[in-house]
Parts: structure tokens; sequence; C-alpha cells
């Protein structure tokens, strides 16, 4: 069943089994919206996952999202990723208490991030799938200004370089090697700094040949194949 | 149901769903056996996989693997992969006339290497899996003779350097980063390999950290999603 619910004063699209096992956050990316990541990820509700996306602010009927004209773009791309972390949390947390299943994450893209930011945070889903995004913000592009002191500290300490935050929850990266809007080489470069921090087994990456920006079935697939292995 | 089966003259141990989707031949590693390689395949029996595990020459019921003492050791391996490839194939023919089932292929270690012998020299499953294998022959060791030239051509041609002839059947690879057997190194070169062969989306790694030589149960699991892309 899909339907329309409220949490935590935020709009949400929710897909919901006959008989739920497990909660599944799932965050979509700059100019997405809870629509697109739920269409992303077939299968799911099928498996036994209860879904449930919010619109990140300024996405979907929130708005407007940054425009890559801005000189402010970037600034304001991570403010977004800011608040969204925020709301994802009162999110997750009002639906354990409805629903009172184990909670997993996932998000694409700048999702993604947003799921390193909750993890280097001390959220603690029982496992999280980081599609298409890495740990670390985007490359500052010339003439980009940043004021805001938060999105600043993103910069001088990226959450995966908080790995010793994360409390080894599952995480896996699904990558194509032709990603064009994050290199493969963040995904890398992510695991190379959590590496340390983890336990044997919980850390693990699937990449795809040929490949671009895109969250494919196949990797939706093999996302799921990892959620239902700490279920 | 388990069962033990003979086909094109070789014993096999066989798990035999109610409603089979689809065939699985899965070839055990070096000093494995046709039980082993099956106890670490939980789950695709339920999937509805019809799973076929021979024997590889020499292993199980059919007599002793060559020992790492011989001075011809490598030589002997190779030519244990060499025939059980041949003999899988004869085994995969039959079984296929026999269920008329759409055909997957899995191996690990040197059944993975085994693998990717078949796909090199144009058989043809629907998707295969290479659990902590490549498709390079190990180093030769020092003081290790060749002499069989069967063995020498492997050496000189490795499966993994004949991509055009793999006809793009999806092939996933998995392997921890700790694996001192096969290390991941001979992954990502026979990656690198076959990549200009392939097109997007059907080549692909799923990587575990921390993990060594060992056919993990996340492992399976991702090996089965997979598998269910392409039936």
């Amino acid at each position: 069943m899909e339907a329309r619910l409220t949490l935590a004063g935020l709009p949400l699209l929710a897909r919901i089994p006959p008989s739920p096992r497990a909660l599944l956050l799932a965050l979509h990316g700059l100019q997405g919206s809870k629509e697109l990541i739920l269409s992303l990820l077939p299968g799911y509700l099928e498996a036994g996952f209860l879904l449930l996306a919010p619109d990140a602010p300024r996405h979907g009927e929130r708005g407007s999202p940054p425009s890559a004209k801005s000189p402010s773009y970037v600034e304001e791309v991570y403010q977004v990723a800011l608040a969204f972390a925020e709301e994802a949390w009162r999110v997750a947390e009002e639906a354990q208490s409805r629903y009172a299943l184990p909670l997993f994450l996932a998000g694409g893209s700048l999702g993604a991030f947003v799921v390193h930011l909750l993890l280097s945070r001390g959220f603690r889903p029982k496992a999280a799938l980081a599609f298409i995004g890495s740990g670390f913000p985007m490359k500052l592009p010339q003439g980009q200004r940043l004021q805001d002191p938060r999105v600043e500290a993103l910069y001088q300490t990226p959450p995966a370089m908080q790995g010793e935050a994360y409390g080894g929850v599952p995480l896996l990266h699904l990558h194509g090697t032709r990603d064009l809007i994050v290199p493969l080489e963040r995904v890398e470069r992510t695991l190379e700094a959590l590496r340390p921090h983890y336990p044997e087994g919980r850390l693990a990456r699937f990449v795809e040949e040929g490949t671009g920006h895109t969250l494919t079935p196949l990797m939706a697939r093999v996302g799921r194949a990892f959620l239902e292995a700490w279920l």
C-alpha cells in the first residue's frame, strides 16, 4: 500500500507491506524527491520493508532546489544536507515509536552523504546503504563562497573522517566506475578512512563496471540483499 | 531435497527445490568438495535454484588433492582445473538436457578460476559468480616446474586476457580485502583486463573490508541477488 504520512511535521511517502519486518528510511539526492527515490527501490516492499521517504528541504513539495548558477550553490547544497539529516533523525524516531520495527537507512547521491552525516553523529540503524555517494563533500568549485560555519565544518572534518563515531554500523557503498558526478575514487577514499574503525565484514562496496551516476536496478537488488543480512 | 546423482559419469551432490527456476552449477576450490561448496551457499535452494556440485578430479570421493610439497604442485593444481572445466561443461550439458532450466555458474577460489576458464572457452551460463578467485593463475613459486604445455598456455594467456571470448556473460567477483591466498589485486587486474570487452552493468565486484580467503554468508547472499537479476 502506498500512503502519504506526516511524521515529525514533514510530508512523507510510505510504502507499507501487509506484514512489515523492518523500516527503511530512504533519502533522495539533489533535485530528487520522495517519489523518485522510492521508484528506484523495487522489490523492497515485497521483501517486507516498510519504506519511508521524506522530501528534503527545498525539494519535492517543499520548494526549489539550490541553483547551480548561485554563487553560494555549494553552501546551499550542504545546508540542505545538514537540515535533511536533522529531519531524517526526527522522522526515524517517530517512525520507530509508531511501528516498533528495526530501522534501516538508505540514501542516494546527496542522500548517501546524509547517511554518512547521520552515522558520524551517532545515528544507529541496523545497516545502511550509500548509493552513488560518498562520505566527503563535493570538491569546492572555484568562486564558491562558504560562510556558514556549519558547512565549513563539513569541509574541515568530513563525516568519513569521523569513522570512530560510526559504531561499526554495517554499510554498503554501491557505485559505478563511470560516475562523473561522484567519482569512484571518493568512495575509495571514504572506505580507506572508515576501514580502521570497522570490524571485519561490515563495510563493503559493490562496484558496477561502466555505470555512471545512476542507481541501477542491480544496485537496488544487491543493496536489499545486504540489508537482509542484518535483519 | 538433497540427492546424489551421476551426470556425465561423475558423482554429484544435488539440492533440488520443489519448483526449480534455474540450475546452478557450483564448483569448489582446491582441497574442497561438492559437500563443502554447497554448505557455503545457503538460501539458494529456497530461492528456486537447483544446485549441482561435482567433485573436482582428485577431490572429495575422487582421491587426494595435489600436495603443496610436490615440486610439480602448481602444474598438478592447474591440471585439476583444466580437467574440472571440461567435466563441468559436460555435466552442465547433461543437466540442461535433463532439467530444461536456465543455467547459472558459480565457483569458489580455484573453482572461480575454472569459471573464468569456462567463460574464456565459450561456455555460456546466464550469469556467473567468482567467489574469492580471479581470472589469472597463481604466481609461480620459485622452483616449480611446468612441463604440461596446456598448463604453460594458462600462464602464457590467462583466461582474463581473453575477455573477447566471454560474450559479456554477467559476472560478479566477490572478495575480501585481506585475502592472502588470492590477493584483491588479482581481481582488480582481472576486471581491468575484462572491462574493455563488457557492456555497462554486467561486470561487477563486491568487496568486503577486512575479510580473508573466505566465502562468507554475506558474499553468498549478494551473489544470489546478482544471479536473480539475470533470471
